[in-house]
């Protein structure tokens, strides 16, 4: 067992590869030794914005995200094998064996976001402490850099169930960063069979192809919702009232009663429905865009983390019927079945990997994650001395 | 039949009874001769801010609403008899018939909001054009006062429905206006358990109390959610994280290995269940207000209608797993079912009639609602000399 382990430090803002302590563990505590950890967005954003990400957590109950001028380990993204396990902890998974973990442990009662968090240290790292509970083996001979996809896949599916989408149901999703192809990878695993995504850069759009998008979408140049008439759905040029009237005229045609075309009425009734569009830009200003131009009655899914305020119209979303459903990470179940999916080839996440660094090239993987035409995900990997992804 | 009819119309602000010609039936028309006539929040608020409101239902597809220097008579919440039908009209309904309309009607082809249109007068005066296709006749001896509630409570019910409330899960009223009073009486009628209501007036308050709340809150001195976690909700003392970990630990206790584990979480899995909150103020600020307040996972049904821009801060919302639900109006279906309601005596909107006036009295009870302790919902009476209420 090593007594210490490099790792990748992040303090206002500063990367540094360090040696730490190797982590002392309590009970419900496995220690892993780290194979391959993702570079998330959010990462990038906590190295900067950490404090402002904190006061949200706080607002909605957890008091103890990492700030600014806390020395944390990133890293959430990750797969690793087992190498000791905590004092009184269920041996039900065996040393050496290859595992993926929901990126959550308690440490002294209290539960910390893996490498979100000063208190529970992330996985750019040789070693990652994880609650036994939340960690599952790798199955199926799934290689590490696909199992450490697992996170941000699990991600896409939470954002897909929580969008309640139909099959035939056509669904949108607006930026293809690692989060919106995760989007498109699910859906198509679950069927759907229109996805349309949209994104600004080439190289993302290529991505989103390669995801299974159906049809992709320079939003410079057309917009995403305009083949939405084809599909049956009521874009603005159409309103509710509209709607409403027709149906019931239509209705009133037939040689019946009033009461007898009420009953029919009760039948076809309900609303029209509309798409479901899938956020993953997170960028102040896109919540309203989406409610400003997408169809009558589309359900808008908030998968995009914009930090601060944000102006929205809600009269317009009154008009059109928007729902908004903002989602945040994802069940034990969903996490589970992200890994289950993976590892049944029944979504692939190796066209997002772009690159791999070892420690020392984490600077330069989050400089190289700026550019959208040459990475997605890069990966690190803590035996590899790569400097550059 | 009259030549010309008395109405108030309203100008740039003004309200005035004017003498207007007796309005020209198309097809599809009925003429009804108002009986009574509910005063709504929208027309005080489309008096000052009709252009605000154009702009809105502009943006979402529908080009024709009234502006302030537009001549409109105001009037959507009415009930009238049938006194003549327009030309290859279906006479389905005969006249004579006591009846109410959704206020929608198809003027020269568009379709139009009957009392927020110059195009389509409303019923703050002595007759209305209605759609012949969206007029359904009073049943059970219902009183023209309650009929003419039909449209407001068409209102509560469409909001009780698209927040899919079920019988067992909370639900909390922001703001006891008659909207917030419709759905406080539906939600009573669709037989959820308990319902609390919240307003900082006293008489709106008492008058929830009326309308079947459960409990009432004055938001001055208590939160609406202080007992939320009474009835196995989260508020914001317990974050998403610590119910993944405890619902995980608590199954890993199982005498199971790992596999059977994930079947259980599999089984158990999805999401915790949040209340369902009402926001029926429709002020700048309270839907965020509700976003930091409510517990986890609260599902928003926003009724009230917010002009202009709003800010609220995603990041809360994604954190907790707000569902936010704009809505607007009703379907046919809703309209007739609300109108059956209140015929069967399911639900009671005579606590919320607090006056009538006449013609002549519209300006008055204007000003008159503007005291939450003294009104709620004011009829008009073409009939009657009444000027105050």
């Amino acid at each position: 067992m090593m007594r210490s382990m490099k790792a990748v430090t992040c303090r206002k803002g500063e990367l540094e590869v360090a040696d730490l302590p190797t982590p002392v563990l309590e009970r419900g505590h496995l220690l892993l030794e780290v194979v391959r950890c993702g570079i998330c967005g959010s990462d990038l954003h906590a190295r900067h914005h950490a404090d402002a990400m904190a006061e949200a957590a706080a607002t909605a109950g957890y008091d103890h995200a990492m700030r600014l001028e806390d020395e944390v380990v990133l890293g959430h993204e990750f797969c690793g094998e087992v190498v000791d396990v905590g004092p009184r902890t269920s041996r039900k998974i065996r040393p050496g064996t290859l595992v993926v973990s929901m990126p959550l442990v308690r440490v002294q009662g209290a539960v910390h976001p893996i490498g979100l968090s000063p208190q529970a240290p992330g996985a750019y790292a040789e070693q990652v402490v994880v609650q036994q509970a939340l960690t599952m083996p790798v199955p199926n001979g799934l290689s590490a850099e696909s199992a450490a996809l697992t996170e941000p896949m699990a991600v896409g599916l939470h954002a897909v169930r929580r969008g309640e989408v139909r099959r035939g149901q056509v669904a949108v999703v607006i930026g293809c960063g690692p989060i919106g192809l995760a989007v498109v990878s699910m859906l198509k695993a679950s069927g759907v069979r229109t996805v349309i995504a949209s994104d600004f850069s080439p190289g993302r759009r290529a991505l989103a192809e390669s995801c299974g998008a159906d049809i992709v979408v320079d939003p410079a140049t057309e917009s995403p919702y305009d083949s939405m008439d084809s599909h049956g759905y009521h874009t603005s040029a159409t309103s509710l009232f509209d709607l409403a009237v027709g149906s019931m005229e239509k209705l009133q045609r037939l040689p019946l009663p009033w009461w007898h075309v009420m009953r029919v009425a009760e039948a076809v009734g309900a609303m029209p429905s509309g798409p479901v569009v899938f956020e993953c830009v997170g960028v102040p200003g896109v919540i309203d865009q989406i409610i400003a131009s997408a169809p009558l009655v589309s359900r808008v899914v908030v998968v995009g983390v914009c930090m601060g305020e944000d102006q929205l119209r809600p009269s317009i979303a009154i008009n059109k019927e928007i729902d908004l459903r903002f989602v945040l990470g994802y069940t034990p179940k969903e996490f589970h079945e992200s890994l289950q999916l993976l590892a049944e080839g029944k979504v692939d996440g190796r066209p997002l990997l772009t690159g791999t660094v070892g420690l020392e090239g984490v600077e330069n993987a989050f400089d190289a994650l700026g550019d959208p035409e040459r990475h997605a995900k890069i990966l690190i990997d803590p035996s590899s001395g790569v400097t550059a992804p």
